[in-house]
């Protein structure tokens, strides 16, 4: 076995050998304080296992895309949007994110908030919300008061 | 968005709408006090998410595989072999299992331990070590004393 079959946990949600990614590149889509860890990556397994942490006033960006989510709250609490519903999420509680699902995630807590998300290595890109997206969305207060663009 | 998008963790490592299950069928392969919870499986990820419990006596199978399992400690302490390596984990700790490596999971902390696993849709049957592959393995008194066949 080599020394990189196992990576340990550190102090505040770090991992020994995994770097800490900026979320997207800057300027790409709407985001804020919102980091990435990439926790698995091997093709034979197909796909990834990513550590993200939106910090107290950060968001995801609200994004839809053909490829699925499978997410499990690690750190935390939060509201995420997946669809046109608002949840709160805390530790361990699982969130789908399914095909061409518009999705958010935030902070609540007034602390960050740290999830796993698992995807497939291969995937479609995201797409942001148009007028017409931001409108349908924006037609339930509660959605327009709590998505940020 | 239908209620099963967001699953909730409940108390104890358990989560609404996740059966407890088996960790394998009886007879099938050496195991002692083990349960094994699905937590993601779509076709479209192409991998599953399972959550396995060792109790504070239990043990894993002792076997190896083509496919390789990405996992992350969720609960308790314990020792899992990899290869010929014995290694203490604890939360959160990232432990890769490349193919065809021998390796199996124990408690340490007289608690259970509690672990995410995430591997293929498709993937091999495990293998059973045979006499020759426990000679080499016990070749190592550590490593004798540690595995449960």
């Amino acid at each position: 076995m080599t020394d990189s079959n196992i990576r340990r946990a550190r102090e505040g949600f770090l991992w020994e050998g995994v770097e800490v990614l900026a979320y997207k590149d800057k300027g790409s889509a709407p985001f804020r304080d919102v980091t990435r860890q990439l926790l698995f990556r091997t093709d034979d397994l197909g796909c990834e296992l990513r550590y993200f942490e939106v910090s107290a006033d950060g968001h995801s960006t609200l994004e839809r895309h053909e490829h699925a989510h499978a997410v499990m709250i690690l750190r935390g609490r939060g509201v995420c949007l997946v669809g046109t519903e608002l949840r709160s999420v805390g530790a361990h509680d699982l969130v789908s994110i399914p095909a061409w699902t518009w999705h958010q995630f935030r902070a609540s807590a007034g602390e960050p908030l740290g999830f796993l998300c698992m995807v497939n290595v291969a995937r479609d890109r995201p797409q942001l919300p148009g007028e017409a997206d931001l409108a349908q969305l924006r037609a339930d207060p509660k959605v327009a008061a709590f998505i940020r663009t």
